[in-house]
């Protein structure tokens, strides 16, 4: 009802505030007896971590998780798993002078319509720091999908204006922007060095790729699994498009050219991206998520004051200049989450 | 847990299958003393109905709207209000040879998988025509909302490779395809009936506008205003990508041209579609959906059948050769339902 | 949200007023491949009819069970389950004089003050009539666990102050009360006529046997098994009282009492009545409910009409004497949608 | 779907085990604005803490709320509250003896039998710990009753076969039993003390009154307002029995005798306990709980080891002889939490 639950077997629940003592979550649902500890969910909040590359500039935090329930002997028990994660570097005071004015392309108007109240402090529970307790949910949900043999993969394609052409999952961990074309990626970090002496931010392109995902998976006929997906992916903040499979290339297609044929070997292409009326078919889930340029920016910008005055308001500080490629792992998470789910979901029926 | 629900507090339910007695809907948590009538439900259906353009030439149903429940003298009495919709039409034998093959593109091969069994007549529950429940519900919602004259328009923007370059609103009604640009309209049909004639289908873009949306709607975190009208969308059978506001532009552009500047007269342009973290900022909310051509083709195509050997398939009879105009109303109708549940919501903090 | 929904796996939705055209539930969440037929419902509906016993003087309606949805040849397809009653004897006109008063010990009073409007006729939604949804919900889910070899039995065990000394279930179907001892069902026979004469109404009590209940159903920490009973049953309309084991017994014993010793071959005793902290236990689950005498009587009343002005009341025409024996399959019912649910939640864990 | 939730509108997650490094509870769906601080929350633990009656022995915990998210400036936000409490006193080494033992009377057996894993130390999940945070976020939900004029008492008319004969509200807080009858209370420290000598444990009685409801809280059909406060006693561990009104005595009464006449000026009885159809009729809410014997006792009892072998058991170190009066602010928690949740999703309907 109040939108901070995720899931309906796999459910999350995210808490917490940009600059209050911490922010976590409760995973719960989780199957009893999978090996789980910190450091699995440390491994994924790192690639949460600001610093790999110079789009991000943001605060440091140690982001050490701490699992305070639901884990006993190294195993889950079936119990809400609750990980809190400390702010240690929130420092409050250096948004005093938000207090009172409306940064453009950022929800401190609409939470101050719709609560009356906002928690002006670095965005407060609108900051992309709530995902740091998707993230270590999404790690206890990979535990689950590894045991399936399941593997999710999310990486940049494009960045300020700069597209990968080249799909080479083997590279993507050796850049700082998870691009699976190194070229490209060389060419993201010149453009981001560019912006970054302009004041200003980029947007790019996430692609996410699934293997391994069985037939079956989603609930018609609104809980298909490309609904879920896409709702998922669309929670994150800087998410403003999605698509699934040939996305937005079908409008231009015949039904000839976007039907995957069907061969007792399996299907000889993929425009569906893995899904046929909401339930998974078995082949590889590949979607695509557009993400707009962080709304933080040096450059001057006009807006209103709390008393509707208008005001300029440049934004120093300590900003990431994309969401790429931090965002990458939240894009990660929110699909291990949604494939979680519904692995559990479909349990009911077997 | 299913997913034949949707919605939090104004919530549907659909039932039925394509060729068995009926499909229909329940509608739960309407407020009560609302007007409804059949007449308001059979006007919103009417709009799905096959027949008026050259795109639809599916089979022939009254699609007569039947009020079971919920409504008394006149008005809505605050309990579940059933709609029901007999399948008059109905010839299941006319699938016959369908019992044992897998259609390309369509939910054959998963319901199979995901179930064990399937109700092959004409789709079963995968069939479009359970959106006729949607479209019901859809028209109880849309009375609500004009209550708080808030307007959802859902009009064609490209068809077949025919794209709109205006946006005159004032015609969309005029022409079989909700095309809001005489000229394109024209062109579409043209280009779908060389089409019919290849017994080939195409795509298309359906565009959704939203007027008078109050400022606060929209939950953090998960169920964000844009998160749930992605779902909602997603769920619609040949939805295969979703985008708000700037959308798949946003990757490409800079922060200071995204943000969209704010003035005490209100936003200077609207690249955020009018949704701000999740919460709707007073704005128009601006969104478009890209849809598969029809997967049910003439043209002969690959595939297997239930025991796994390859077989050739040519359908025949009665389809559609776009999923436009007919699904624009049930893109409409979706979003209804979103912003019907999320004004309910709302409400609990007011 | 509206309170019309029951269950999180297997969950059902009941719809329709007394006299309204039918009333009817949306079952959704049943496996598929479970075999299911209208004749199955209507054994279950069958048992809640009037007439077998002096108590019931109702209505005559033959409550025939039509399965809309959600069953192809013979099975179910794990779709959602549409079951619609229509009303045949509806008699809207004879409660005219209903319109404007509040009948004591009924809901009328408050729906009006919750909705603001209510349908006055026979009760609306609030009539008993709504309970034919879940009889025919229960009857499936009553499939389910036989294929699991779980029965549920419910019994009366008190009526109009005579009370049951025999638990011989053996008897329980050739006597129209459902009760467990001969000589007690004669004597309830007596009194209920005696009571009739004097135009008032009964109470009694209804106990339920569920038998091969496995160990580990039922969720910690609020959905405890004797919690969603507790709720399920005392949503049943007349029901003032639950408890489950030696209830209300326990108060006055001692832990050494009350404590089932556990021996190799099972627990020793069964105070806690199959269930311990909130998970069956494998034993026999015992629960018994307070049902509280119909409040429709022949005898004079004193209310307020809808004005607010002083009225007097004698309620005339077909009404019942005591909610037993029709509500017992209500009760059963609940107790199998209870069970079926917490048998398809435990399977996401195993 | 786990059991850890409860509510629908104003929403609890509780996490956490006995011997875990915190409990702690995820409030969600709190009104923005509400004034809420620590001290707040602390004022309802201490009710819940050992030390102030004979009866309880256990372990001693500061329990020291920590407020983590939500709060801004002294009030709620519209965001997740999370609430800690930190568990000071565990001392896991305590139990080790029981790793391998079924208590009689405990979950131990169950938990095992569901997840086939168990946290063994000191109940883990099922521990009574947990309920520290229900009564933390009743305390919020207090915070929002108080402001609509709603009080909720929950105090103890039985306790070891003493009864109370007074219903003296003013005098509830001057004992440690929380009786609102002197003597009684007298009476039963004299019959805890004799019990604790050997080495037993003793049931009771809570009743539970609510003054000041508003007419229309309470959802038809299943979420009827006496139906989900049922299922949120029942959820309290040691709860056996639940009954409204005049509960089990209505089997013994005619309807004439049982229906509440109805004035201008009111009902002139309460045998329904304040609800008519599952909704508040604006009179007071009655309710009585039978509370089991705390299963932990000295008396040695049979029992078998997880390996099924038969075993005998003496139960030493901290533990309550009766769960009286500690269990009645966790009642009085819960039925602030259905009332709380009640007014907010009537609020849909205004």
């Amino acid at each position: 009802m109040s939108g901070n639950t995720f899931g309906s077997v796999f459910k999350i629940t995210t808490w917490g505030e940009s600059h209050g003592p911490a922010v976590g979550v409760v995973v719960d649902g989780c199957p009893p007896r999978l090996p789980l500890n910190e450091v699995m969910i440390q491994t994924m909040l790192e690639r949460r971590r600001p610093g790999r590359s110079s789009a991000s500039t943001g605060r440091n935090e140690p982001d050490k998780a701490l699992i305070l329930s639901g884990v006993f002997d190294g195993v889950t028990t079936g119990t809400p798993i609750m990980i809190m994660i400390h702010n240690r570097d929130a420092d409050p005071r250096s948004y005093d002078h938000l207090a009172d004015v409306y940064r453009p392309g950022h929800g401190d108007i609409t939470y101050k319509a719709k609560y009356g109240i906002r928690d002006w402090r670095g965005g407060g529970r609108a900051s992309a720091r709530e995902t740091a307790g998707r993230v270590a949910a999404g790690a206890v949900a990979r535990e689950l999908l590894q045991r399936e043999h399941i593997g999710v993969w999310a990486y940049t394609i494009a960045l300020g204006g700069v597209m990968a052409h080249e799909r080479n999952l083997a590279v993507m961990d050796n850049n700082p922007y998870y691009c699976p074309d190194e070229q490209a990626a060389a060419a993201m970090e010149k453009r981001v060095q560019e912006i970054k002496k302009q004041g200003d931010s980029v947007g790019g392109v996430v692609e996410i790729l699934v293997r391994g995902v069985p037939k079956g998976l989603g609930e018609p006929v609104f809980d298909k699994l490309d609904a879920d997906l896409a709702k998922a992916l669309m929670s994150i903040g800087a998410v403003k498009g999605i698509e699934i499979g040939s996305g937005f290339q079908v409008p231009a297609r015949l039904g000839s050219q976007n039907n995957d044929p069907i061969t007792p070997e399996g299907f000889l292409s993929n425009h569906a991206g893995g899904i046929l009326a909401g339930i998974s078919n078995g082949d590889e889930i590949l979607m695509r998520v557009a993400v707009k340029p962080i709304p933080s920016i040096r450059i001057e910008q006009q807006t209103i004051d709390t008393a509707g005055r208008p005001r300029t308001i440049s934004i120093q500080g300590r900003h990431d200049i994309a969401a790429i490629p931090r965002i990458n792992v939240v894009c990660e998470s929110m699909v291990n989450l949604v494939l979680a789910d519904h692995l559990l979901r479909h349990r009911r029926i077997q």
